[in-house]
């Protein structure tokens, strides 16, 4: 017998499923949930980030001052900062996903310590770049290499 | 203080590392582990896609018999049976490339089923496609949910 | 003599820009606004892609529904709704990004109706494909020819 | 009832388009523009890059002469000179490709200063970087952002 | 010592380089050559693909003609055309580009066939598709080899 | 009548292709190969790279050894060492791919000064190079030209 995943699921947050038929009151929890959004993501970006990743959203401000905004809110705020999937996944997800697409240095590196600020090990880390080998090809992960290189080394040891 | 992240993981299995200095042991060492890589691969294989990547693997023997045993001793063998990551996170790691190259479609279909078989719930799947909407595109996260959705219909019910 | 190009642009409407120093009447006008993003994202879906974009949000409904309010909330009522740059550049400006990647098919179908519903007309859709050929090479450009053409025979003469 | 989109189009300039059947007049035809397909990528280079894409074919002189006509005969003479779109369309378009793509930034560079030269405004340039966020993800929108600051800066005020 | 590849290669056709100085002689020069391209484009088409590719060039002729002379007279006349390698290893190196970018199957298509047709032997393909594991990864491989699959049972014995 | 290819192919090397059913002969001789799938990637390594491809492999060792064996036993000893298929068209294809991808420039860099060492003529690289104007775009091809350039000039004359 077959089911759809969302009934074998019943514990997902519903607070942030709006639901299909939208009346008064889910418009009002809405806003509510909008404000919360720029605070959500701006802790979820520190939370991850430290400080490198709201310089790279301070640095977009002179020139594209919502998309600045849009990274906190919609990138950290509404993605990010969702339940279900716990931080630790979540930059593992992006470092290999970054390391398959090959074009977003500067994004890995700033993923790679926040993949470290939130609790992953190194060797982690080598092992999804590793692994991407596999599904993107070995210059893919020799150069996400060379990046995990560079910031591997800047890393405190705890 | 700095340090190399590999100072800080004395815990890796060094039987999966070769040194660099070659010796007599280390050979005959590495002839023991070849002989178990085929077996290693079939093994995580089996563990991971159950017997669909078998399916897979076996529909190359007539036209790659080669790329099938690379498959089987290189890719599970080799790589997706280290330690050092959980095939949970292997998996979702998986998908989060897959999802954001956008043209492996009949792979990111086995791997879902995967992801599924070695643990993942189904909501955490879902949750690192959602993701890629950040990193990869809108386009690359609905298209992969097309996927999700015919392969979360044939898991049964646990 | 050399100026930032935000100096030379004093027009830009300032309501999308958020300041940098975020105080109570930004707050209190951001919910104002977070409560017309939804509103705004509907109507400018709808006015780019008629009913066939409600029919593809709705139809992620069951799988991932905040996916389907991100795509109304930020990608339309965000970005697409913005001023700046008119609704027929923008259609162009997606065309020639979807074709250029080449693996967003189902994506450029709804964006090349789209485009003629704001008034483009069918020669200038052609014309981006065309164009594509330059940067990101023949096949990019003669793949999506075959989707602008299953596209381009179900509009009625205006 | 439907129609091809051709049918709607009597207005296409019919010199650029060769029929099928190929006659005596034809062929004189294609010879008298053939010998106009350098002239008129000269014009169009110059018009869309002012000097910069001049000497980015001239670099290419050493090393692949005839690539270097094919960007003056084919891509500017064949391609960017049709009628049937206006230049600034052109330049967003292939704004949004480089954009999307991320891996061709001299070329992001060199057409960012070529949307200014055939009159785009700096926002508009903007506002098509912006939007590849949804549907090339955040870090090619935010990677061309650091291309499109570079360029902005050298433009002259008008 | 160095020296530049191209004092090494005098004997690379002169009269495919137009010199950069352009005088009169160059012009009529180039007319001639431009009456042949579509002649020298056709000719090498058909070597390489026999009908198949001119079946594909004749159905883009309805919805973009222009597109379908460009393949003739650039692509086939003045690229593929060009002396300097072989068609054997043109068609190696277009079959490694299209496994690679893995967005293209129509072409990969034509152009496995395309290369039985000027002499590759099925398993120089099937080693370029393997290769490209190495290079773009397993899926990149595995799905260019369904496509060989279907093509490679079409051909003739010989 | 159609065949497939494989039947077609009686002299490809069966000593590369192992049975499906796999008995103790199989398993030994498998072991044996083992055995040499690290000299023979050695070798291969050094015939097409000379020691650029040593110092690339030896680089990744302090970060990740196990791929540096990989990238011999792997990518050398398996894949680039098969016969089948000449080490000249291998490093073409090789270009043709990573041209086309647009995003390894290292990897480019390394496999052009190994197309020169095994034997390619620079302008058959060039010509491969050109080719992916077509394939993938001018600016690919334009921007692996740059990578050639700088290693065309430091190759010896012969």
């Amino acid at each position: 017998m077959k089911s759809s995943y969302r009934e074998r699921l019943p514990d997902f947050p519903e607070s942030l499923s709006v639901p299909t038929v939208r009346g008064a009151e889910v418009r009002s929890e809405k806003v509510a949930q909008s404000e919360d959004r720029h605070a959500r993501g701006l802790r979820t970006l520190s939370e991850i980030t430290g400080e490198s990743g709201a310089r790279v959203v301070d640095s977009l401000r002179d020139i594209a001052p919502d998309l600045a905004d849009w990274i906190i809110d919609f990138s950290y705020g509404d993605v990010m900062a969702r339940p279900g999937l716990d931080l630790r996944s979540r930059q593992l997800a992006t470092i290999a996903a970054l390391t398959a697409l090959g074009n977003a240095q500067p994004q890995l590196k700033v993923h790679i310590a926040g993949a470290l600020n939130v609790g992953c090990k190194p060797q982690e880390i080598i092992e999804v770049i590793l692994q991407m080998a596999v599904f993107a090809g070995f210059p893919a992960a020799i150069n996400a290499l060379t990046i995990a290189r560079e910031e591997m080394g800047t890393v405190p040891i705890s």
